[in-house]
């Protein structure tokens, strides 16, 4: 099958799994279940449940017991963007074409849908883990999500990002940003999906620099689309980095040597991967697509 | 021992467990670390931890496996005081007589701390529990705390609280926020420790009804703290519920019978925990003292 053809339905039974575990509208409590709602249901690529349940797959697990990890993976990135949207982060009235969370539930309310989000995704992990097989897997799993998430991973990337607002920074640093903000979530939820499955750490290790590679070529692409990208097709303005003084691949090494790096760590992603296991058809099309993405 | 010679060394332990999972300040992102250290190091009852620990011992369980999580407690506390005192929430510049942590470390870095002070939590519960004997237990302990915390627990009250600002609501939906607000967090708490221990269901239910009741209770001493209390002992301003037209015990039935209530249910309490052992000293002192406390 053709790998878009493929990416298509993995991404609309992900979206399946997120509407099957997003909370019910119902109780005092009512408005914050719809904040959670409305941000959870406003679109995205799903590439991270789909990485998930992946990871799970290719280590010859039953991908039905990453299912909950999958809808939690989601709740954790929204979370971040519904905080990230903030007037006190980057003041964003529109995402995706639609109104920021706090520009429809006030600011109050958008700062507790973020908490409960957060939160609502380790309830989810958790509470359908207890009574399995293999316990211990799931607490791992759990962990590896909760570590690509914190000040280890994610949110120590954002704070870094945020400090670095209109100033050059050196590339070192930008790649302590890359790794944490963009490939550390990546990390996290194929380290899950394969805690999981049950992999060995030979596997672990492997699928880790598989995560880690298309992550940081993922925001190489994202800062060379931001120069020479479509604002049609990506759905958004173009040239903000530059407008902002902000430190990038291009800005730091220009447009070509960028993306003879990130073509270089698809490669090494690939090449980690097959000696995961023989049937890489869907994680090489994925890296290939990362690479070549035009939105 | 006198009950608050013992209160006090079991709140100076708790502080210790919390001191060593404190983040260490180094990194790029030492920042956020400084931020969440500051508010976690803020001083406050530290009851939640002693609960847990407590909850653990009394069927029997080693206190020591269930540390983690008593230090986990307090930064999910702590995540919920910083981000109440947000400008888009309460706009409090002082809590125990500190500077707020947006007040100190501007408001992006305040959203981002309680973010990642909520996360560490889960990373902390999670990391030393991988490994141990009865993955099983850990696995609930944390999804009972991750139940406390959320839209069905504090999360929900303190979203029903933000919406019930300067009306007057009906008793049956002030006991919702009560129940959510204060109280899950106590039951969850107690529920980890308990399940760490190995408790049974009945002992499970027992543990449950004494800490919802005593945080029931918790909060109509609160509230008729907030009429009769002496502000120098209380450390804060006295009459603000009256002032902001908020509904409270007092409003809805007056001192003398919202005083009942919490007799009632501190009664209740230490009935529903002498079924579960003898060794009740320790959580029959502190529900007096919760009913008695002058601050």
């Amino acid at each position: 099958m053709d790998f878009k053809e493929e990416l298509k339905i993995r991404a609309n039974y992900a979206e399946e799994i997120i509407k099957k575990y997003m909370p019910e509208e119902v109780g005092y409590q009512k408005t914050i279940m719809e904040a959670m709602n409305y941000s959870l249901s406003s679109g995205g690529k799903r590439l991270r449940p789909v990485l998930t349940l992946e990871a799970c797959r290719i280590v010859g697990g039953d991908t039905d017991n990453a299912i909950p990890f999958a809808a939690a993976i989601e709740m954790i990135h929204t979370y971040s963007l519904i905080h990230d949207d903030l007037p006190a982060l980057d003041n964003d009235d529109l995402r995706r074409g639609r109104a920021t969370n706090h520009k429809v539930f006030g600011e109050a309310m958008a700062i507790l849908a973020g908490d409960a989000l957060l939160n609502f995704a380790y309830e989810t992990m958790l509470k359908e883990s207890i009574g399995k097989e293999n316990p211990e897997r799931y607490l791992r799993a759990t962990y590896e999500i909760a570590k690509g998430a914190g000040i280890y991973g994610m949110v120590g990337g954002q704070v870094v990002d945020v400090q670095s607002e209109n100033m050059q920074i050196p590339k070192e640093k930008l790649d302590y940003i890359h790794e944490n903000k963009t490939a550390a979530m990546m990390v996290g939820c194929m380290r899950a999906g394969a805690a999981i499955g049950g992999a060995d750490e030979k596997q672990m290790e492997l699928i880790t620099d598989y995560a880690n590679k298309i992550g940081l070529a993922f925001q190489i692409v994202d800062d060379i689309l931001d120069i020479v990208g479509d604002e049609a097709k990506l759905g958004k303005h173009v040239g903000s980095d530059i407008e902002n003084n902000k430190s990038t691949y291009p800005s730091l090494m220009g447009l070509e040597k960028s993306r003879e790096i990130a073509t270089e760590l698809i490669e090494d992603a690939k090449r980690s991967i097959s000696k995961v296991t023989d049937d890489t058809g869907f994680l090489d099309g994925l890296a290939d697509y990362i690479l070549s993405r035009d939105h």
